[in-house]
């Protein structure tokens, strides 16, 4: 990725899951790298998530919703990567303060920090397969419509479409990423409240019994997270992206319960039973959800190249390895 | 509307343009009737425009965005019409956070409200043309994608969104009327941030040069507010509406210049000149926009009946008779 060596390069929760993991491949990439992130309790920033390449990143711990520190932050970037957000589906059902303090008006703050010092930057945002709701139809394009079933997933969206205006307004060079499922290193391992796939993982290892709510034949369409990461640096790297989103999705999608098997089966301990839908799950179960993805290929040059067994033995492996950081 | 009669009825927002005819159709329905209103500087909320009915309302100082108020205010109603909101397309883009506050955080609080002690109170809420930007086609059906160019249209997109996600969460039976060009009497006079076409008239009325921005070909569809207050009463009533969103619309698009010329002839006064949009309204204006309202025809019963017209003669006299309480 030579577009990015000597490039000054910003990212907005850059110690959380997907972050990080970019974090290294920028470090690798030979970016001046900066990361801001909030260090909320329970959502997913882990310092040992830069153990490797914390000597060549420079931390700062700011939320997105402080105005003055975004304005800091973005200053002289050129290329910001905002994966800032309140993340849990859940929480936002339960108590939606905090998801649209920060999924809406953090975004205002951050753009409007942009608009001030560094009006026409690159912007990659991380929007969300949530912003469909319960497809329409699948494989979902982009054309799809967004009727999201939970307030994530509404606060998601009007964050993607003020990133959007922003080009209007001043014209900053936004992306969106609606991004899959996604699996991998560095996720936090606590609670199942985001990114379930990873949580279960972590009850297979432990040799714990996984409750699949229903008969889990929902399909689901994951994504490893390097394939998540190059999808990002793409999107901050190529022009033609400027003002699109894109849907990421993964090779093949399988069904809920065959990848809770999948997950049983790498770990080598752990088991499952179905049980009936909690009600504040139920509510927000989409089904069936499988991504269309021609348009990031086409206009991003991207491809998912990690297959999930391959994905899942590495995550497997990793989680073994430094579950204490995790678990 | 016999539905009405002894009903107890909220309208939040009832100070303002369309809240207080609302307000005045529902003393004459024998609603037993309460207003919360903000009184925001320049926002529209007017205590004349309750003249005659004031005594028959109880009238609260109050922001949507205050839960206690709230709280207090939806318990035991038995509709709400929602209708408060930050309402300029333009300042939302000079400066987001009161669009983004009352439009998106206030929509919370008021659900949230509900959600504590009128669960499955029935609210219609007043959403707006604004949510579909510059739409992809028209006439315009309520299957139109969303895609706002304005902060306005994103935040009142959200809170229609927030609202149908109620009824997931607490059983609250949500509508929305997405509100098209609205004129009639009651309406601020003050400005021309929010319903152009009535501050125009003012200047007609007062023998002044109208200022037409570009060709001023767009199309435009306008609504009597008498109509739009009978749709605000149908989706209140009808249980057929819970759940959906409907567009209003009037009898006949015409041009935005020859809306125009027809404010002229029923002031009997005024100008107009062609001249270049200023960059702020070019970048917010939608084009022609003409609703599809079959919709709303087919599950509220309703029908625009008043023509151009006569509402514009009826609104010349209001503002004749009253202008000192509006300009």
């Amino acid at each position: 990725m030579a577009f990015y060596a000597g490039k000054k390069v910003l990212i907005i929760g850059g110690l959380g899951f997907i972050g990080s993991n970019l974090a290294h491949a920028l470090v690798q990439a030979g970016a001046t790298l900066s990361i801001v992130d909030a260090r909320l309790e329970d959502h997913g920033a882990n310092d040992f998530n830069l153990s490797g390449i914390a000597d060549q990143v420079s931390v700062t711990m700011a939320d997105v919703r402080d105005r003055a520190a975004m304005t800091k932050a973005v200053s002289e970037q050129a290329v910001i990567f905002n994966i800032a957000g309140q993340t849990s589906h859940v929480d936002s059902m339960v108590e939606p303060w905090l998801d649209n303090d920060i999924n809406t008006r953090g975004q205002l703050v951050l753009l409007e920090a942009c608009r001030a010092v560094n009006s026409e930057v690159k912007v990659v945002y991380c929007g969300t397969r949530a912003q469909y709701g319960a497809p329409q139809y699948t494989p979902v394009d982009e054309h799809c419509p967004m009727l999201p079933i939970d307030i994530y997933g509404v606060d998601k969206l009007a964050g993607e479409l003020y990133h959007f205006l922003y080009q209007k307004i001043c014209g900053l060079r936004a992306v969106s990423l609606r991004v899959n499922n996604t699996y991998g290193p560095r996720h936090q391992m606590k609670h199942a409240k985001y990114g379930v796939q990873n949580y279960l993982l972590r009850l297979a290892l432990e040799g714990k019994e996984i409750s699949v709510f229903g008969d889990g034949n929902q399909q689901r369409d994951l994504n490893y997270v390097d394939d998540v990461v190059q999808a990002f640096l793409l999107a901050g790297e190529k022009e033609e992206a400027v003002g699109q989103a894109f849907n990421l999705g993964g090779q093949e999608p399988l069904t809920f319960v065959e990848l809770v098997a999948k997950l049983i089966q790498y770990a080598g301990s752990g088991s499952y039973k179905h049980v009936p839908y909690p009600p504040d799950r139920a509510k927000i179960e989409t089904g069936d959800f499988v991504a269309d993805i021609r348009k990031a290929q086409k206009i991003l040059g991207w491809e998912p190249k990690v297959s999930l067994d391959d994905g899942l033995k590495k995550t497997v492996e990793f989680y073994r390895q430094f579950k204490q950081h995790y678990f």
